[in-house]
Parts: C-alpha cells; sequence; structure tokens
C-alpha cells in the first residue's frame, strides 16, 4: 500500500509549501495549527493561493455555479495538505482525520452544500485513503465568509504518536 | 441512580439503529464518528430518518414554525443517541458531553435560535443527567444546511476510559 | 516576563466574575466548560455583561457599524478571559489557545468578518503573548445568533497540566 505521500504525488496535487514565506505571519492574531497530544488543529483554509488570490469569490447560486464551488473547495482540501505538511513535516504523518467542518457562502435558494463540500473531503479519500480520509463531518450554508471566499475548511486530525 | 439506558428506555424515546445497514457508507467520502483518546467525534446529526425521510425541512420562521423546528431538534438528539450506541456500544459508555454546536436554519427576522436548541439539549440533560448530560454550546442561525435539513448538531463527548 | 494575570490587570481590562452568581445556571441544558486531559472547551460567549445586557445587537453593515461590532468582539473577548478564571481558577493556567471559531452577524454586502473577529483575536495576544495567544481559527458570517447578538466566539485551549 503506498503512502499518502505517495499518493499526493501520484495524484499531482498541486500542494503549497506553507513554510517559506512561513503561513499566517502576516496576520498578528491567528495560528497556522496547535498541537495537544496527538489531536491537531489547524485554521481554517479557504481557495486563495500564496500569492494572496482568491478563487472564485462569491454566493454559490449566485455569482458562481456548483462546478466552480465544487473547484474552489478542492483547492481548499489541497492548501489543508500543504498546512498538514507545514504542521506536521509529512502527510504520512496523519493517522486520521478526527472532524472537518466546512462553511459554503450560498445566495438565496441554493441548499445543496453537500455538493461543494464533497470536492474536499473526496480529496482526502484520495490521498489518505477511505479509513483514514474520512471524517465526521457538518457542512453549513452561510451568508458569508471572510474576504468573500465562496468555501472555508476547518479541520481537526490525529497525529501518529511522536517518535 | 439509573444509568442513561434506563432513563432512554424509561423516556420511550425511539433511538434508530445505525450498525444496521451501518450509517454513513452511502457517503463515499464522511465518517460516523472517530475517537482520540477518550475524546469522541461525531457526525453532523440532523432529523432525518434511518430510511432518509427529513422532517420540517425549510427556514424557521418562513416555512416552518419554532414548535416544529424545536421537535425536529429532539428528534436529531434522539439520533445523537443512536450515534453514541454505534460509536460506544451503549450509552452508559459516555462519561460527559465536552462540546456541542448547532446550527439552525432559519429566515429573516427569527432570531430565537436557542429555543430551538433547546429542544436537543434537554433530550441529553434527561437521559445523561444535569451534569454529564449538559455541554458548552454555541448556536448559531444559518442561510442553509445540507438537503434543506432546518436543524444540524455536532457534538464531542467525553467517553469513560476502555477497560 | 509578565504573567497573562500581571498585562490584564496592566491593561486595565473589565473581566467579569463568573463565579457569583454562578455562570449558566439559569439555563437548564448548558455548561460553562468542560475539561477533558489538558483540553478546555468554552460555552460559546457573547457581548453581554452580568446583568444579562446585550450590547450592540444587530446585524453588521444594517443596524450596527463595523467599529461597533469591533468593540463587542472585544467585550466578548473579555468575557472569555472571564469564563477561563471560572473553569481554570488564573488565567495563567492556561498554556495556550488551541482553536477559535467566531460568528459575526452579518447584512447583505458586508463581507469583512475577519475585521471583527480581530477585535476579540487582538486582546488573546495582548494577555497571552504572541506564542500562547493566537489560535488557529475560522470566522464566519451568519444570519443570526442567540438574542440577536453580534458576535459569538468559541473557544478551545490547552491548559497547564494539574500539579
Amino acid at each position: 500500500m503506498s503512502s499518502a505521500e505517495q499518493r499526493a504525488s501520484e495524484l499531482g496535487i498541486a500542494i503549497p509549501d506553507y513554510a517559506d514565506p512561513p503561513y499566517g505571519e502576516r496576520y498578528g492574531s491567528m495560528r497556522a495549527f496547535h498541537r495537544v497530544g496527538d489531536l491537531v488543529f489547524l485554521s481554517g483554509m479557504t481557495p486563495e493561493n500564496r500569492a494572496g488570490e482568491r478563487f472564485h469569490t462569491g454566493r454559490v447560486g449566485v455569482e458562481i455555479g456548483v462546478d466552480e464551488a465544487r473547484a474552489a473547495a478542492r483547492m481548499t482540501a489541497a492548501n489543508v495538505l500543504g498546512m498538514i505538511r507545514y504542521a506536521l513535516g509529512s502527510l504520512d504523518a496523519v493517522k486520521s482525520l478526527a472532524s472537518s467542518t466546512y462553511y459554503v457562502r450560498t445566495g438565496p435558494g441554493f441548499d445543496d452544500v453537500h455538493l461543494v463540500g464533497e470536492g474536499a473531503l473526496e480529496l482526502f479519500v484520495e490521498v489518505f485513503g477511505r479509513d483514514a480520509g474520512r471524517a465526521p463531518n457538518v457542512g453549513v450554508g452561510v451568508a458569508t465568509l471572510s474576504h468573500a471566499h465562496c468555501f472555508e475548511l476547518q479541520l481537526i486530525l490525529e497525529a501518529h504518536p511522536r517518535a
């Protein structure tokens, strides 16, 4: 069985490097992650590249469609992978996802938030496999998100115990 | 003092069996629960029965009223009990609720999300008692939820240590 | 280096006493906090004083402006400090913030939820310092909150191990 790092490489996922420059340093009041025992809390990730460009901002069902929002969700999941590397050094340090909460910015009449969120969750299963890559989750349709992002995902994961 | 299982039985709560068929298997990318040490993360539960029927979909204050939403919240809490049994084998394996976040789908002008959420939280107190059955909690009024549900509850609990 | 209690005192922050009368006792179904190992889950805090007066209720961008919402967020953070004292006895028992989720009640056209949230997060950095006082966080713009509050913050923290 291949490792999560091998699978991410085979899938050709574009995973950002959050170590250089260190993620979050331009925000004085937030931190990228925090580990307590084997639990690791990650900061909410969005569909934004390291240059600060935001993809598909807007409300799903109004300014953007489901396909665009789903692509933004998948990009967000790739960003989460980058954050995991930054937090733990390697995707292979993940024992399992523990909890996932995602937010979709929705306009009136759009209720299929799960269709958007699956764009992110599927990437986790592709990389970590069916057991470790699935998390208990909640998807919520909200009025707005910071910087008008259409999607944000907040992950808690279980790391392998430190050697 | 009676046990949580005894109280649930005395109250005559209809608790679904999520073991048969196993919950969540039709969703390829989510998991019912995850345990790390004594912490157990449950997937968000909704007012939906095992046949997939949804109760009182819609926005509180528009398509449905407070009483219907409150009933949906109580049904959701009963579903959470079923999920706890599925995760831990018995309600008596719960040491305490640890954290509860609930979401109410609201229409314009409705702000009493706590009146809805109490429908769920009260059931936990009835079953687990005043100490173990209360959790730190947040209630949020949101634009929408997956499948247009009117209520969703995300629970973290503390289990008794494994024997 | 001064302690968190010393800094809070120097800053002259008005921190409510949640021990007398005990917080949350008028709510039959919620609890102020719950500790599991070194993790402490706090109940969602709002800009409300101990007399039950709510500050700056309404939607940001409609009934209230950013400055008012930001002041409400800072007041909420001060309330969180009071809750930490109630949970742990002293602010100096905090090893680090672990996870922060905040909700801003927004009206149409307002997307700068991070500007509001920073009002709370900055106070944590002032009191706990740059390392311990920053948390992985998510900010969400929502339709409404209990009692029409404009802001609510849900914190998980890591306490120093018990002596």
